[in-house]
């Protein structure tokens, strides 16, 4: 079955890391949650890179903060897409490190980057990954898409 | 067979979009390449979009420069993987424009994005979503990473 | 009948987008005011553009946060001036993607960029628009200059 | 007859300006151009301001460079709607200093930013505030939108 | 008798300006203090800067936040020095703006810029620059250091 | 006779000093110039800044790059104005780090910082600091604003 | 025996540094703890630079914030390695000014630059200097690395 | 025999690294200069990092551009000091990327960061470390401060 890796480098993270989580169990994809410190654990980083796709992970999202270099560094020792979330953590100049040093990545080792803080947006992204060679996926997100207009439609009924 | 859809807003974009094409072709991935412009013909943008999954595209990357809105808008309306490549053009502020254009899509429709320029890495990136059901390409991207590694072997026995 | 489009990206916007809404009132013009996201409904997006000016909406002012991609989009899709505001939303870089995102349009396609949460303005320049060819209006606009005037003077008396 | 004026604060602005001043004459619409400084002539500035309205003029742009005030004083002292376009000029700090200050005007004195160097724009722009009162010249933005839309279409048939 | 000129845009900017009136109140310079808008009331401006070496005014100490035109005006029409004191308002964005309207005025008219928010350095410098040709200012002004001096000492005394 | 003293930390900023130099000298003002560095000759800063205002030095322009500690150890060293000139020079980030450096001196301390590479205003605003107290003085920058007014009519009329 | 100096500009700082400190006491290493100001007290400044390595001390830690000029002026006058620990005070701007004013050093004298507010690392960063060259000190960071690695596995374990 | 580890991301570094193989020759210190990636090639930096200190290795200097990963990873990895060199690489943005990356590290795993493109820097600060328990080093320090002072004082008498 197809699997999504969600690491991220310090439980501080959880917070903003759980909207992947929800939205990923919110399309019944199979996750495996994991705190993977590029700086602290470097060791266990190229564990879980070199063979997280040997059992079953299809696609990592990695988020971390300040001088980010969790996603990139997985990046680099997995063949897997790898998305990097931004985490705007309290180390952080208003994110602006946490981005550069994920988006930046040199030619040759790609991290797929989403917004500051987008935890959400990297769930849907893996799910979309999944999708695009899983129908039933892709079905859900179509649906996904629905609802978020019709939520939009709501609340401009609401303001008239 | 899998394909992958690389679009970019201006046909000056295609110096550096070009870097895509050349390595999803070194993959050996079949692409189809055009010019969409979402401010100029943004009807083309909606048929595009809506219907690139319905003939076979399973990835899209789209390359933009200035207040980029072709990645995002794409992602509005289609539900495959979207990459955006932020393109240094002529009007652009050192690329903080394009980045920002592109990177920080709101909660629901995310874009994958890559380095300013960065289209070689879109490319690659397209490659690993493929890869990630088609253990063909897998094998490729791991080729492809022995090969960047060999490379840096021999530019430090260069430097000795 | 209606003149002035005020639309907006989300209903978070609104606390920022009513000042626009309030000065325009102020200035007994007729507003239309909706909800109209780029990324989640984009097909109410092109029919508002395509129609607004058909029913006479002589202006239209937009309003969005992050990767701000509606006020380009309808200047897009529209003949009419388009007002942008960037919002600084919750999932804003301290408001530099929303003003990016609006203000660097590629040439053919202008938007009329105000400050950050600057709806006050989007709503006076609104109607020296309309006053530009109304004399009436351009009157008003004259006594509201006055007006500000006046407060200062006041204030500096206050002061004193 | 209505008129567009272009004012600029410097000789030196005039090959950024000029694309304003050709896309109005393409337009047909009748410009008035000339040499304004704020730091330099404020006297001159006051009463271009005061009296730009006074003899048919209906819509100012201004450009200017670095601490560009131009665009901002024009707007204090006028009740025409007024077009600022930051010009990155050689004592610019990549054209933050220009944006910012034409951009970042208080509530009650509003300037209608386009993009850094983006004269064309303000040209644009200027003929769809005129045209909001105008239908010839809604119909020739409209035919001009066409226009651009053309030349991408020929552009991605070269492309393939 | 010396005097400083002490303006500011806005009322709101007072609890920032204050630190100068209380310094220079220290040094026992007269002062006199006006709330004068560029943006507002222009020709109050006009007024000020043209006339106020004539009545004894030798420094004039400039506050403005956002789009901050008035030092950059103040030095446009008076021969005085022009103190300007980037503030950090609510309409600011992290007083970047303030800082730049403020700090690249054209080659021709300077403004003396201080730090953002720091109308007690502005204080000082205008005391520095009468202390310039006033020996017994310039001695306050020796004395003043010394006293800053004594509270380093003193804090270092705390901390041991 | 009134002095000021022109101070620079590297050979290399001479040509963007010049233009202080070039100014002060067409206003008949004496000047005295040299190269002091805050890094590499400490001794020699702590000796010219003790000493300037007791030779007869009434105001100290002093430039450089980088992280640009020139002109602020200067001021903490002399009880004179102090005027700094931001100079981007090539170990500069796009000269951010030498306006940060000189602009945001603490409380006490202040600088009057003049745009970047603004030497030829840190050399108007020497002379307006010494024509506060010196109607020769003052004059004549009221005659050289007259210069620069005349010349930008000239370009006016050549524009027509 | 070794001994680590600890400055910081003012009292203020102390927060931020205290962090400095008691990873250095963690360590077992001799501290002296001092506040010298390169704006208020440029001789206790130079007195301080200019004798630390005769009394023993082997690196300084130094630590300011704004227009932070301590780290680079004790780097000026010392022979031994600095560490400059930029600290985001309540006059700096977001962080930037601290930054830019440590790190970016002409060449010839370096500073050792931290993360901002990183007093931590500057702490750990004195021991990795003192343990270069002393087995005992390396034999702690080396514990104290596996100290940091302990707690991600457990955090991670929580989680699960 | 005390030896310093240069090494760099790629071998486009070279030309900006070279300046601290250069000084540290100058020094006459024993120094191993190699070319390790993070991201192309990961087990040779682990390797690198986890032996370095083994073989007589005191201090590590590390170069890199972009995202750059490489002093970050060394320092997560070696007991050993770290100096950052970030790297203005083609596809660095102005240097900001380079910057955050090495500067931003967590609590726990500092990174002693240089200016950007400062490797002349990072090779003195490597001197002063060892030198901080090498008295024959050390020496060599202060003979170089004192021929940069003397170079100062020579451009300056070269001014007269």
């Amino acid at each position: 079955m197809s699997k999504v890796g969600v690491i991220m480098g310090s439980k501080s993270d959880l917070p903003v890391m759980q909207d992947a989580i929800d939205i990923l169990k919110g399309f019944d994809i199979e996750i495996e949650v994991d705190i993977v410190s590029a700086h602290r654990t470097p060791e266990k980083l190229f564990d879980y890179s070199k063979n997280a796709h040997t059992r079953g992970i299809k696609v990592i999202i990695a988020g971390a903060g300040g001088a980010a270099h969790l996603p990139g560094m997985v990046a680099s020792l997995s063949p897997l897409p790898v998305i990097g979330v931004p985490v705007k953590s309290s180390n952080s100049i208003d994110g602006w490190d946490s981005i550069l040093s994920i988006l930046q990545m040199p030619g040759g080792v790609p991290v797929a980057t989403v917004a500051l803080n987008g935890a959400k947006n990297a769930g849907i992204l893996a799910a979309q990954i999944l999708g695009s060679s899983d129908q039933c996926i892709l079905d859900k997100i179509m649906v996904y898409k629905e609802g978020l207009k019709a939520k939009v439609y709501d609340s401009a009924k609401d303001l008239k």
